[in-house]
């Protein structure tokens, strides 16, 4: 069976099997996502394309974004900001203050809240307009112009995020955000607010299958060694507290969204990307990992 | 380059670096290595084989065992096995008793002392001689009936394993072990105590960079999903609180113990063994850590 | 009104009362109490005695028999053991071991499992046969030759304990025990077996209730100091996590056990014991602190 | 001996031995007080008063305050508070986010910073003017209008107080603010700003000595049962970490300030204040605790 074969019969199989997921409810504009929403989108290096079901509706990346902003801090600083961030798994849920207190202000990895955080300041002292900037790399690395932020999306988060405002204050409180708290939420708010479809997403992350190079012109994002590190964290701590049953189950890196998207990348093959709201309880895409632990499993493909 | 000259290569550069790594203190036996042995040995599935150092001295392989034991467990009860232990790494220290108590005596994962009693107390419930039987799987495996445990080893841990009572003890209080705690602990410091040469240890697992088959005979010891599963656990939970790091900067599964010895897995490909007695702080080979990552950086080979 | 006739009414009303309490279940012989038993008796300094209810019933003092092995610790080796065991409160349950690996092995205080551990291993340290000599300390404080362990709880306790196995093994491994830890858990066990009824309860006491000297005979127990710090002990720490609202809403130093029993001692004045076996969500007896908070606030009188 | 000589004798000792207390370095102002201040101040219910040293300089009261603000929200609302903040110690750093997140947002006890915040929200939501209110409640407790907040203090905490501000998002985050995080925090910036000096301090107090009523007119501020309680919350909470420490060696309720400033109170009996603004390892004046020590083992008087 070809991919197309795989993610034909996986998905109609998954379509049908009772969807235990429970939308996140923090966010008006979240909770009110049609559930019933399942699209998968895979792109291979060597441009073989394929979507199935609801893969051209924008759906809020969320966290997904955090992979794409510590790519760009990556770029722009190198391996000195592993002196701001670590890249252990967390053991924890995914906006825990505990191990700030037990690590000096230190996140564990740049995955969690806290670590993503601590990525929007270096970018907000590192870009001349973060905002602007940010988006254009986006679109840059997918020569797609129309990705953008919610700014409906970005506002609620503001109104509500009360933990994250507490995130930011505590990492503060011990030196490791440098700038106002505030303009690093508004940012970071801005960052998780941005919109795509399954097929943009697996395009996007296409070039983290390429050794960090853009597949269409083999521009680089990220050096060879950066792009497996990226993957290797995605591995080890890519979804919150279920990261280890990820990749026992799945076997490829990858990053999920409270939105119920998720990216999954097979390095030096392809980028599947999947998306259905409904959240299982750790937080992450229910029906999105039960069609990539079965994807993985028909086509006989893992890292492992 | 072609593997043997880049470990030659590797080897010369690293044996001259500053050694920062301290043999550990807790047991007599193993504060007493000559700290300046330094061993490799990679195995190939197609039957290549070099070794350089003291790749035929033996020593210690403590922790690493507890993939062996964890894959006889899995070979006899599978997915059940899941039930009495998780797949997540665990955030903190490699003997700590904070997140058993939050987890009612579920141990996070099977490579931390705690999760390796209860894969100990399984083989004790499910094995006729476990003791005997364990030697013989291990046996079996490599072709090789001169490993052994080292009874001098295991009854110096009996002296002194007091935390591994603790452990034991408070997870049968929460009803996770079915067996006397003192049969569970002897078993577990019988397992620890196995001694091996970095070409044995190679050649053993090398029946996990070939789908759970031996390399030699194609006979299955575990199912080709079962042998992913194992690298998954290992490249996430491997290397105690270092396995996120070991992850991004070697970028393979591995397993190390306390001994200095490390064992990776190239899945398809390879396995290599390490061993430099030295430790760093969180518990792993100085010098077989710095090995790895220079040796996965300069052939390029990376499973991510 | 006077005690007896504040007594009377308090413990008409709290009979009455529902009795949302449960009987501990983790031992048989405590869990086969008759849970309708209520009993309580105050005595004097100025030799004033009253009982009511099942006030010469023997019960289990478990706990309470923690601050008698504190009082002949401190009595031998003066303040010396307080580098073995600290004076705060712990802030969490009962027999957590999450602090202890924070302190190094240091517990807390003396009445949490870890902290009496602590004191029995000080004990067999110091006497020559301390279990006879246990015993003959609290037999001469009361001055009542009658007063024994049961053999038959403190068996159970045995067969049951492994948790406490745990904490013992876990100090040792900071190096907090001197002793064997299953000599010391032995001790332990038999020390939490004494059995008592309330008038002898209460009558025992009455030592801290005047500044460490025994009433009948002015004989020293403790110094005058000693005696006000055991109360300040009992003040901040005596009600496991409960101890805040012991104090907030009685108002009085005192010690509680599993099996149902409670001693409160008004410096100067009185103490008074009560017993009724069924436990609140924190382990404390539900109407033993009823009967207390009302009986405090009828009376006018605590210490703040 | 009587308190004044006891205090003189007292006075002269603890000023000779040395000063191992360092003052706080998170606020300039507090920074730059003279270390060599060390001020005494004992009021009676009989109208017994007397000061040594700097008993008539003004220092800041810091967390004193926190008992004030109790006293007011206290006797407003009763014992509804109690839904909104426990009565237990914490067992852990004064300002710690842990036990926030194990009890969803709800403070262990009112003395606590986090608790102290919770406080502030619910005075903010009874108060018409919260700010004039408040310090017209504490001026009239005094009978002294001069009393009043230092808004260079207040000021100076809202540019630094990022671990606050922390604190109290992370509180809203669970849904126990009730108003404007940054509104909270102003009010709470304000409280601890108050300064006064020891004699002011120990006047003050004065109604917690004599059952919740101004000794020179007798009128109630709170409820007799109210006062004993809130002494027994500062029996169990009032020094942070080294609340059982204070119970055990110095006997009496009392509260300590970051200031340095410490209070103590022996129900019906005295107030005595105690100003050294070097502070112990735990955040309490080091001089003040060793002159209360001291204190009451010489006046033989203690609660206990």
């Amino acid at each position: 069976m070809n991919f197309k074969e795989i993610i034909q019969e996986v998905y109609q199989k998954i379509e049908n099997i009772d969807d235990k997921g429970k939308l996140t409810s923090y966010l008006p504009e979240l909770a009110d996502v049609d559930p019933n929403k399942f699209g998968v989108h895979i792109s291979t290096i060597n441009d073989c394309n394929f979507g199935l079901g609801n893969c051209n509706d924008k759906f809020s990346i969320q966290s997904i974004s955090k992979v794409l902003s510590l790519c760009l801090a990556y770029s722009i600083l190198g391996e000195d900001i592993w002196e701001r961030v670590g890249v252990e798994p967390s053991g924890t849920g995914f906006n825990s203050l505990v191990q700030l207190e037990a690590s000096n202000g230190m996140p564990r990895n740049p995955f969690m809240n806290a670590g993503a955080i601590v990525i929007s300041d270096i970018l907000i002292s590192n870009l001349e307009n973060p905002k602007e900037d940010f988006i254009e790399f986006v679109r840059s690395i997918s020569n797609n112009s129309e990705i953008n932020y919610s700014d409906k999306i970005a506002s609620s988060e503001k109104i509500v995020g009360f933990r994250n405002v507490a995130l930011c204050n505590f990492i503060k409180s011990f030196g490791n955000i440098q700038n106002d708290p505030s303009d690093v939420l508004d940012f970071y708010f801005d960052l998780c607010s941005i919109e795509m479809n399954c097929k943009e997403l697996s395009e996007l992350f296409l070039f983290l299958a390429n050794n960090g190079r853009k597949v269409i012109d083999n521009k680089p994002i990220l050096t060879k060694s950066q792009s497996k590190r990226i993957n290797a964290l995605m591995q080890t701590c890519g979804f919150y507290d279920e990261s280890g049953e990820f990749a026992f189950k799945v076997g490829l890196p990858g990053k999920s969204g409270v939105g119920g998207g998720i990216i999954a990348i097979h390095p030096n093959q392809y980028t599947i990307a999947v998306w259905s709201p409904g959240l299982n309880k750790k937080g992450n895409s229910y029906r999105g990992m039960k069609f990539l632990e079965e994807f993985t499993t028909k086509s006989q493909l893992s890292i492992f």
